[in-house]
Formats: structure tokens, sequence, C-alpha cells
């Protein structure tokens, strides 16, 4: 069985039409300075400018819209989240009369928090373990009559949502030849393989991870090898704090990126945030900043030639400027 | 006499040929959520993604190669600055392999500062007097063989330099009504008039400045009424302290500008930067901040009719991030 059995690039292509008109087709940018002293052509796609911050309003709105279509009666949206994916629901919520409950981590920083309740949200805070938040957001979806539960990442159609970045990226770039991306539970990683795959066979997908994650190992396993039951990453980039990867997203992952992951420490997030700020003159959060570390370290050097075109995502830009890491 | 006796579009056109391929064309951005709120269509013109972070590295740029071009055998540039300004001479000293001496006022930022001292430019402290900055850098022109000067906007090449950002702004939106400009000596001020009126002359420009400028008294009186020997304003913005325009901008912007002047507080430009931070997504300094802050004012209600396009100049993104003001 292959990974687009499940979501193909023409699911990509129909939650683009859906979505289009709602969400922000987001800049990609260059740097020269950056380009010389790392040696590729570094396409920089600002999702941290999407509607609500961050990449994550794209598959929210496809799994809601694409329900609304299929006559579901909805009238409240719920989730977990650690931040962004919870804005976005909150902001879809909002938008089209619906209630929002959001289940959240207490290591979500209060700044996070505060985004989601202003556009309305209810939040419930829990234990930052993966299976009491899924429980919690399981019971309301079962108890209170029209919610629907909308995964942060294991769902074909918020996989689908998240690869209409790269139909864009593969549109505002000529002839790609990679793409950095950060990864959590994986629904954006999927889905830019998925479509970016599809587009451009030869193109290669580089998963980026915060340290502790230890993805490299399970794909060259070819196998999870994550416990059950996961507490979560101690890592700065707050939008990437998930062990392992959801049961949708990692065996199309598992199947279109490549092997080898970039492995990124605080101090690399942070530097790599910091260029981003200083340099590139956008606000983007930790998370992002792991990809920007990514084009920065050595071992670009020892996977993608010099001279290429290296697509890098800046996932967010929800950023606590009370708490600025540099 | 008209304004455009001593600079006109054709020198604009001209600069912008000669400094095309070392500048950006920097990005417009749009924000549905701001245009709905505040009523009129706005661009936000990023010439904090400038090279240098800052508009000056237009009009330098272009100073210092017309006189390369004149022929004039120069090894050295010197200018005084409150940090964007002597950010760009000293960029450009260092790729042209000149020596740099930038004459910088206490008041100045230390993280603007050690940006000129990163790019190896010789830094010289004075009072925050601008007479006795031009007089240092007067002398060290003169005792030091092929040193020029470069002012910081009062140069016709300085001005159509500046002026390059309002071709560029023009071709980018169609059918713009009106030009938000954040105005300190009035050097991007005279040259986006000159460029912009002379390309759709019912443009409107209108200035914004920190409080206790006074520049619309000015304008409505038709004649400077700055004392001679300046201070500098008590201002947030500090790419904004100087209180009066240049000898060679103030008749451009007399005949140009409109006489409505926006005057901002503190309190506004640090909301416009903030605002530019957790919204637009873009590192902005307080001076950029002002014309957010215009953008926000209820004025602009009583002078642009609702539905309009308005741009507005995010002139730099030059921030020192330990000391946010929000």
């Amino acid at each position: 069985m292959s990974a687009t059995d499940k979501v193909n690039l023409q699911d990509v292509k129909t939650a683009y039409t859906r979505i289009k008109s709602y969400i922000k087709k987001t800049p990609v940018f260059q740097d020269g300075e950056f380009d010389t002293k790392y040696g590729r052509n570094f396409f920089f796609k600002a999702e941290s400018m999407q509607v609500t911050g961050a990449f994550k309003f794209r598959g929210a709105l496809n799994a809601v819209l694409k329900a609304r279509e299929n006559g579901e009666n909805i009238n409240g949206l719920v989730s977990h989240s650690s931040g962004n994916h919870g804005k976005a629901l909150a902001f879809i919520a909002r938008k089209y009369g619906m209630k929002c409950v959001i289940v959240c981590p207490t290591t979500t920083p209060e700044s996070k928090r505060q985004l989601i309740r202003d556009l309305g949200a209810e939040l419930i805070l829990c234990k930052p373990d993966f299976d009491e938040r899924l429980q919690i957001c399981m019971k309301i979806e079962k108890e209170r009559p029209g919610f629907l539960y909308v995964s942060t990442c294991d769902d074909y159609d918020v996989i689908a949502g998240q690869g209409t970045m790269a139909l864009e990226l593969l549109d505002q770039v000529n002839d790609l030849d990679a793409i950095l991306v950060p990864c959590s539970g994986g629904g954006m990683a999927a889905g830019i393989c998925i479509a970016a795959k599809a587009l451009k066979p030869d193109i290669q997908i580089y998963i980026v991870e915060p340290v502790g994650k230890e993805l490299e190992k399970c794909l060259r396993a070819g196998k999870r090898l994550w416990p059950n039951s996961s507490g979560s990453i101690n890592t700065i980039a707050d939008g990437m704090r998930r062990y392992d990867l959801g049961h949708k997203t990692w065996p199309i992952v598992l199947e279109l990126a490549e092997k080898d992951v970039f492995t990124i420490t605080d101090e690399e997030a942070i530097e790599g945030m910091k260029y981003g700020f200083e340099h590139l003159k956008l606000v983007v959060e930790s998370s992002a900043g792991t990809s920007i570390a990514a084009a920065m370290s050595s071992k670009l050097d020892t996977l993608v030639p010099r001279g290429r075109n290296v697509g890098v995502i800046l996932s967010g830009g929800n950023v606590d400027f009370s708490n600025l890491p540099f």
C-alpha cells in the first residue's frame, strides 16, 4: 500500500480550491548574504504571515469546510493544541459563529493561550501528555452535540490542507531541489511530501526536528520506535514538543521524505530565530528558527550540493515579545 | 523657481538604473484585517527589508556611485548619522574597499552603533547637536584626502536615490491615492514627492512627524520656523530626532507635499511598531511605527476618503531586541 492511497495531489488541489479565498498566499523571501554564506539559493516561505500567524490555518480550515460541505451540522470545534492550531481553530469558529474548546498543555506560553482566549475560545488546561489531551477532546466531542474534533495533524483533510503550501512554493520557485520542513506531529511534513513529490518526483523533503525526537532512527529502521504513551520533548520550539508522528502522517513521511533528518538544539533554534529577526526582518517563532538553523548547518553540505535551490519553511510567527530568547 | 529645477523624475530614474542591481526591490504587504478596521486599502512598503535594514541605502549608494562615475577619486566616506545612514555608508565603504567615519550622537542606541562598528567603520561620538555634527564631518572631509561627505538627506543625489522607492511602489500598486511618509531631515519625503507627483500628479504625499517638529505650522506659513541651530527632538523614534528639514529638501516638500501633517506621539509610534510585529509579522523600528500609527489615526478619515489606496512607508527595521518598547 502506498502513502498516496489515502491522500494524494488531487486532494491537495481540491483543498486549495476550497480554502484559497480565505488563506494568504504567503510570500517567499530571499537573502543574498545568506545565500553567499551558506552556498545555496534559499527560499524562505513565510507561513509566519499566514492568517493567525502559522501554517495551521490551512489544514484546520480545509477540515472544517469539507465537513460542512458534507452536510455535517457543526456548531462547535474542539482540539488540543500547543498554540497555533488552537489559534487557527478559534479564528475559524469565530468566523462561522461556532463555539470552540481548546485543550491546552500547561507548557504552552501564556502569550499563545491569551491569543486563543482573545478569539473567544474556551481554554481547558491539562498536563503535557498527549493521550490525556486526546481523551479530553474525545469526551467533549461526544458530550457536546454538533462539536467536531479537528486533529492537529493526524487527519487526511488536515494533511491535504497543509500540503497547499507546497503547491504555492513550487509555483513561486522554479526548479526547487529540496525543502526543509519543521516537524512535530507531521501534518505539514506529510502534506508537503504528498504535494511536492507528486509535482516534482526528484525533489528532496528533509525533516527538521528538535533534539530528542529521534525521527531519523525511526525512518532508517522503517518503524515507529517511540513509546506508545509519550510525554513531551523538552525543547524551546514550543510548536514541536510532540515525540511521535501521527499514525496517518508517519507512513507518508516514511515513504516520501529523506531518511536524513536535521536535529536541532535549542541554541541552534535560537540562532535561527535571531537570524530571522535581525537579517530577514521577519517575526518568526522558535519552531521556524529550527528550519533556518537547518539551512545554516554543515549537515546540509553533506546532503545537498552547493548551488542548489532550497526551500525553507518558516512555520509560524506567534512570539511572546516579553520573553525573546535572544 | 520650481522644486523640480534641481532634481526631477529623470534624476530618480537615472538613480534607479545606477543602483538597482545592488538594492532590493522591497516587497509590499497588505493586511485584510487592518484594511477592514481602518477602512482603506493599505500597502506597506517594507524598506525595513532594504539592504542594511533601511531606505537610507538607496540614497547613499546613489551619491557614492555617481561621484565615482564623475571620476572623483574616493577612498573614504564620512557622515553623521543617528544610525541607519551610517550603517548604509559603512556597508558601501566595505563593499568598495573604502574607509568610513561616522559621527554619531550619543543618543543613538548602542545596538545601532555596534552595527556600524561591525561593518568596519570608525565611530566618533558627539553631542546630539546638528551643527556640531556637521562641522566635525566637514573637518574630516577637508583633512583626509579622498574622503567624500555624504549628507543624510540634504543632497540632490541622495534625494533622487530615496525617490527610487516611489518608482517601485507606483509600479507595485495600481492607482495609489496617497502615501504616508515618515520624515526627519526630509530626504525620503522629498524623493518620494519628486517621483510620485511626476508619475501621478493627483497623488497626495502626507508627511508623518514626531511631536515637537511642527512641520505643519511651517508648511502652512510657507516658511522655515525652526531655530537655525537646533538640538534634537525628544522622541522614541530614533531615526527622526532632527527638528528641521534640510535646506534642499524643504522647498521640495513645501511645494509638493500636503499641508496636513500627521504628528505622532511616542505612545502612538509604539502602538504602530507593535502592530507591525504582532500582525504584519515584520520587524520594524519605531520610526516605521510612526507611519503605521498615521494609518491608524482618525486624522486620516478627515483627509483621505474611505476605500482609497494608501501607501505606508516602513522606513527601517534596525531594532534593539533587548530593549523593545512593548
